[in-house]
């Protein structure tokens, strides 16, 4: 088979067949063809697409790129969630030990902040000491002991996928469905779970902007993860206003730990909507409860009795991690510069747009200008309203946190433009919007 | 300015501005942007195009990658002929000497065969010790002496030009109006011409396949060339038959050298109308005479009194060939192996699929299959009959040369489908379709 050959019939259209797909990425792996004609194919591919075909072939090459985590050695259900990424997006950290705290198996990979959207890892890190980088065996060691694990992409995991998703970052070709669809599933089935709840987002502050586009995502994720014999649900949800009250890594951290700890407040609503909601059905695909309702009612009773803190203290110690100021929150060092965005009237807040939130969180520090960047796990914004709320001219909307002055003024401006308040009150929906 | 957003930016359809577009394509050149980014970019082109300024500034970064070739110093106009390429185009061996011996000076620059056409140094390297590959120097002494030269692009030529040519060949990235355009114009422009006659084919045995894409090309030749002060006329010409009565590089350059002494029979009628009429263009552009139809005359006068096949041998000669061969056919050596193709039933020839012989005689040893793959000059196919001429089943149609035994048979039967037999008599068109 020839490159070029297969280049050029993606590009006029025509559809790849499985043995044509492997070639040419399984090539790539081997280092047998190079980047600038992978570039060129990826381009191809975000203008032409992939046929389910095709797709499904990519997500298998990249799968068996590495080798697949051999989780049966532990008996009980294994369920994971994945989100196409939001800012505030913070449920991995309620979820995960909500589930595994009733018996279930949370075999957790996660990602990087990417673009304006915050990463599990990066918050996870911002725990001191919090150590994502373990081994398979210790991840294995870990669900056994524990029922949970909160790691990274390890090198055996679809390092197929690791490379095409350096090689789409740097060419502009990460926006395209069947090959995120592919990238997500193929390291999902590679970790070895056997139930997936996907949240896909949609909105301002999401990577799917239109609800058509997170749909076709969404039905394109449950084919795939059906295709291997695994049971997905995925839901739609809502990602035009940042979720929650917190924005930024250590933050979010401390809003996580307060609703493991039962905090039930207006301002933090959606936050549990979400979470609860993407648990109870992990429950439900796990089989411990007969309906999604139930499922809700039984997470929910775990914030309150407090055994889903319990188990994320268990894991975060397990990984290492200093566990004090997840308990006490003053024992974590506060950022050097503060200021309040105010209300410019009296009126109602209309919309708080997410995309300009997530990127103003950057400035501060909480996210990465370039890949080599480090981020300031202190920095980023709490909201002391959210969408629907009332507010009175100068009242206090936001506050940001950052250690560099040179970024107070510029975000605050941009933070006042991205908070809209009109006099008339905004209707409040679910953020739950669909569900497959 | 951020490679990846101007991938990006490209990719939905925006316009770069001639800043973006040189820092893009001159930081490739100078080894700082990498090959995979230029062939995401190259891609995104093909699918989205380039406006006419940004392939003004593409052509210009790559003019000015190297050096514009300093034809000052000779006191006569200098005009050049450029065909986007087909099966059996020998056009330039014939009208560079007849243009030459009228005064005008011809500094030709030219390629090698691409895809399934030919190309005219690989034609003029069938001529034993004809040496292309000239200095500068030696280029402009060749051309104050002789009024012509035949050479190959130099490396001081648009040297961006030859680095992207050789990705989009392995990316698949050949087939786009803009790309094509502004490489053909760099060089012509870098090579220190005043005035150009463009050869744009159209038909099965061109790359531009449909009459609108060889319309839009030429059109857009035209506009870069005058943008450029450069006085340039555009041809749209047949491509469907193959030129003349020969393919294969020593049989095509028997077939100008007979042409050069005056041949004049009805297997020639095609390549004597395009050369002369081309070479009727150069000499109005260069002022020599008042009209095309003049030039014209002109033109075949140069043939019947013998001096364009005089320029031809001068010229050869002073580029170190072996000049015997060209006035003694017997001097060259023949193919081992020959085979007759003949008309399977009384009629008329229909039709001669170009691009099918192209490849024919690629399999024969008259192409290149790969990159290295060395080119038997001998190799090739002849034709004793041309599209509308009367034939008796068992007639000889075409003969193939060819010293790889295993071909004969395979391209026999290719042939025999290529070559259309009706029982109703064609109408035969005039090659030259429009004139800009």
């Amino acid at each position: 088979m020839n490159p070029v050959e297969l280049i050029r019939k993606k590009r006029q259209g025509e559809t790849l067949t499985e043995a044509e797909i492997r070639f040419f990425f399984s090539s790539y792996h081997a280092g047998k063809i190079p980047d600038y004609q992978v570039s060129a194919m990826l381009m191809a591919i975000f203008f032409r697409s992939l046929s389910q075909s095709e797709m499904n072939a990519l997500c298998k090459t990249m799968i068996e790129s590495g080798k697949v985590v051999n989780l049966s050695a532990i008996h009980a259900p294994k369920v994971d969630k994945h989100s196409t990424g939001g800012v505030g997006d913070k449920t991995s950290l309620i979820l995960a030990p909500i589930v595994a705290s009733l018996g279930v198996v949370v075999p957790m990979i996660s990602g990087r902040a990417l673009g304006h959207t915050g990463g599990t890892l990066d918050k996870l890190e911002s725990i001191p000491q919090f150590n994502v980088n373990l081994s398979e065996r210790a991840f294995i060691h870990l669900l056994q002991q524990h029922h949970c694990a909160l790691i990274g992409q390890t090198e055996e995991i679809a390092p197929l996928d690791k490379l095409l998703y350096a090689l789409r970052d740097v060419t502009a070709t990460v926006e395209s469905i069947p090959l995120i669809a592919s990238s997500i599933m193929s390291k999902k089935i590679a970790s070895g779970l056997e139930a997936l709840v996907l949240d896909v987002k949609t909105g301002k502050g999401a990577f799917m902007q239109t609800y058509s586009q997170a749909k076709t995502l969404a039905k394109t994720l449950v084919q795939i993860g059906e295709s291997y014999g695994k049971k997905v649900k995925a839901f739609i949800t809502d990602m035009n206003e940042p979720m929650g009250y917190a924005v930024g890594n250590w933050l979010e951290v401390k809003e996580c730990m307060e609703c493991l700890q039962g905090r039930n407040d207006a301002l933090v609503q959606d936050t549990l909507e979400v979470s609860l909601t993407l648990a109870g059905a992990m429950l439900l695909l796990a089989k411990k409860v007969k309906s999604l309702k139930e499922g809700i009612e039984l997470s929910k009773a775990q914030l309150q009795n407090g055994r889903a803190f319990e188990k994320f203290l268990d894991v975060a110690n397990a990984q290492g991690a200093d566990t004090a100021p997840l308990k006490d929150f003053s024992k974590y060092p506060t950022s050097k510069f503060t200021e309040h965005i105010t209300a410019p009237r009296d009126g109602y807040i209309s919309a708080i747009n997410a995309l300009e939130i997530g990127l103003a969180a950057i400035t501060l520090g909480a996210g990465r200008m370039k890949k080599e960047d480090a981020i300031d796990p202190k920095a980023g914004i709490l909201f002391r309203k959210k969408v629907g709320d009332k507010v009175k001219k100068g009242d206090v909307i936001a506050e940001i946190f950052t250690d560099k002055e040179s970024a107070v003024e510029p975000v605050s401006m941009r933070l006042s433009k991205a908070i809209q308040v009109s006099t008339r009150k905004p209707i409040v929906k679910s953020k739950i919007l669909e569900m497959f």
